[in-house]
């Protein structure tokens, strides 16, 4: 489409001013005719403290009428462990159908990676993002008492699970080597386990072109450390893609540069754009933050919205801006953002 | 006590290889006068491929009468996943009320890591091993159908979380740097996260000497690779400690030297010991196995019976054939078992 209707969700933190940057280098990079229009909204903790609220009815009606969203991050100290977490980001995946989480992992050339031998990494994590574990399912008796009994239902449904099975193909497909990973914890979690094995199985039969194979989720974060390589396309479950797009950010080049999209395919509703990392209140207000995820995340918005050209360039920024660091004087967040706009522009 | 009645498990594949070291190390460390008396077991995929069973009432009534289990590893590629950790490793586990998984890191000097730099790393993963998301709970419905359901059930008690967090607390309280780690995902999985951490922060009191710190399972995934160094205890819920004692096999020089302890603490039932490995039918029976891991696992056992200065000879034994490894020709199995029974032994 000629004409980008944003949502601009900064929130807490370092997102206010990686977000900034974000939006500098989309200004950059859309050409002349594609026209931009952000709406900002203040979502997070601030709007929290404020009003006790975190995401209305009314919200989500506001937010549904763009054609993506842009998120920082969200989250301060003073708000305690979950109430932005399932009223804010999980309540907006879920009342959007965001059920592919896309964590791509690269090591572009001249980023520092925890690993030894600067090994090759160039995968995808297809994560699923409305079941499992992160339902909110389950609950307590007895709170506070030594007969305390609290349980979590992942639940998980042929439907929900054959969806995010069937992208994964699709991407793996698309891609040169052609490969897709299951990781889960079939051996333990049986009934589960047995759903996402049954589905990809016969999902993968309409895929002959496509190497599939299963590894369990302890075995995965063995096989990220010291074979990132052996990777391309990994489908999971909401959880274990949760910890192991962490692991795949901490070895392919830090959470700085890990972008992410929860999106809705059928683009009935908004898809959302968000670095991986969070609001990190220690360091926030200081331009410390490094932008590259955001801005990242950014190109992932414009490949979902169809402006591929513009994405790759970007990215290609990006691996540029990145490969030149190691020679150049530390930078600031919106001295990063300027470089990046430069040449995307450029 | 002076006499060790061992039921040893060796297991399919490598289990058989690694075991028989095991014992002959385990021999060599032991003074003249305490009596070890061995008796095997066949569990695993051969038992079952003959007969079908797995582990019955009376196979539990017969291990319960021993001091302690030294198990391989079990599991072939005959058998469908989770035929056997459902019905033997699970079921002994929870049978025997293995309540505390322990399992030490420790990257010892000459020993490879996938990570740069070769950090310090020496910590202990208090894992919880009789409820969380394995405890079996959940099903499945409309199995093989478009609308095939399937769920998990966390299943978690202030008894269970208690017991296993007390326990981590006092081996805090007992290390240098009396530091306690606890792993969860309480942002995400509120019902339990709130009872781990309420436990968490109310026995906390009571060890005013321990430094406490929380870490999301997600997180913890980046530390354990950027800085291992900051964990000394960690305490965690079963399933996340599957998951990153994984990964800290992995770093702390790989699941050739990670042992396992599966502890009930009161003596109630004998306590079971195993090496994190598999039973790698790839390079079964061809002597390429390392023993280290199962002979760590002995160090383990000898020290939950009493036994501290023979399970510390076998660990120093281990320490100094690893940092001469580098200067050997590749040994077989029962070439590795032997230098380390010639060494406790001398
Ligand atoms: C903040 C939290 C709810 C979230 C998640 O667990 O999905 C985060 O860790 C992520 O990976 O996006
Ligand atoms: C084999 C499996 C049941 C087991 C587990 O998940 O606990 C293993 O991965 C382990 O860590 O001991």
């Amino acid at each position: 489409s000629r004409s980008i209707n944003l949502a601009v969700i900064p929130g807490d933190g370092i997102g206010q001013e990686v977000v900034a940057e974000g939006l500098k280098v989309l200004s950059a990079a859309l050409p002349q005719d594609v026209k931009l229009e952000t709406k900002e909204y203040d979502f997070g903790a601030r709007r929290y403290h404020a009003t006790g609220e975190t995401l209305t009815d009314a919200d989500l009606d506001e937010l549904k009428r763009h054609d993506a969203i842009l998120l920082g991050a969200i989250g301060d100290p003073g708000v305690p462990s979950g109430v932005l977490e399932r009223g804010f980001l999980l309540k907006l995946r879920f009342a959007f159908d965001h059920h592919v989480n896309l964590r791509p992992s690269k090591l572009l050339p001249g980023v520092a990676t925890p690993l030894a031998g600067q090994p090759e990494i160039d995968f995808v994590v297809v994560r699923e993002g409305t079941e499992g574990p992160y339902t909110g399912n389950g609950g307590t008796i007895r709170k506070g008492t030594p007969h305390e009994v609290a349980t979590e239902v992942s639940v998980n449904t042929a439907f929900g699970v054959e969806r995010v099975v069937r992208d994964a193909f699709a991407r793996a497909q698309a891609r040169p080597r052609k490969k897709l990973t299951l990781v889960h914890k079939n051996n333990v979690l049986t009934f589960a386990g047995h759903l996402w094995t049954s589905v990809f199985d016969k999902v993968a039969e309409e895929y002959p072109e496509v190497t599939t194979e299963y590894i369990h989720v302890d075995a995965a974060t063995i096989y990220l450390v010291t074979q990132p390589e052996r990777f391309d396309v990994i489908v999971t479950d909401n959880l274990f893609g949760d910890i192991i797009t962490d692991l795949a950010a901490a070895v392919s080049g830090g959470i700085g540069v890990a972008a992410s999209g929860n999106i809705n395919p059928s683009g009935e509703f908004p898809s959302m754009f968000e670095p991986v990392h969070g609001s990190a209140p220690d360091i926030a207000g200081q331009g410390k933050a490094d932008p590259s995820a955001t801005v990242l995340s950014v190109a992932l918005l414009l490949r979902h919205l169809g402006h591929d050209a513009e994405a790759v360039r970007i990215e290609d920024a990006v691996s540029a801006d990145l490969a030149e660091r190691g020679d150049l004087p530390a930078r600031s967040t919106s001295q990063i953002g300027d470089a990046l706009a430069a040449r995307v522009a450029g």
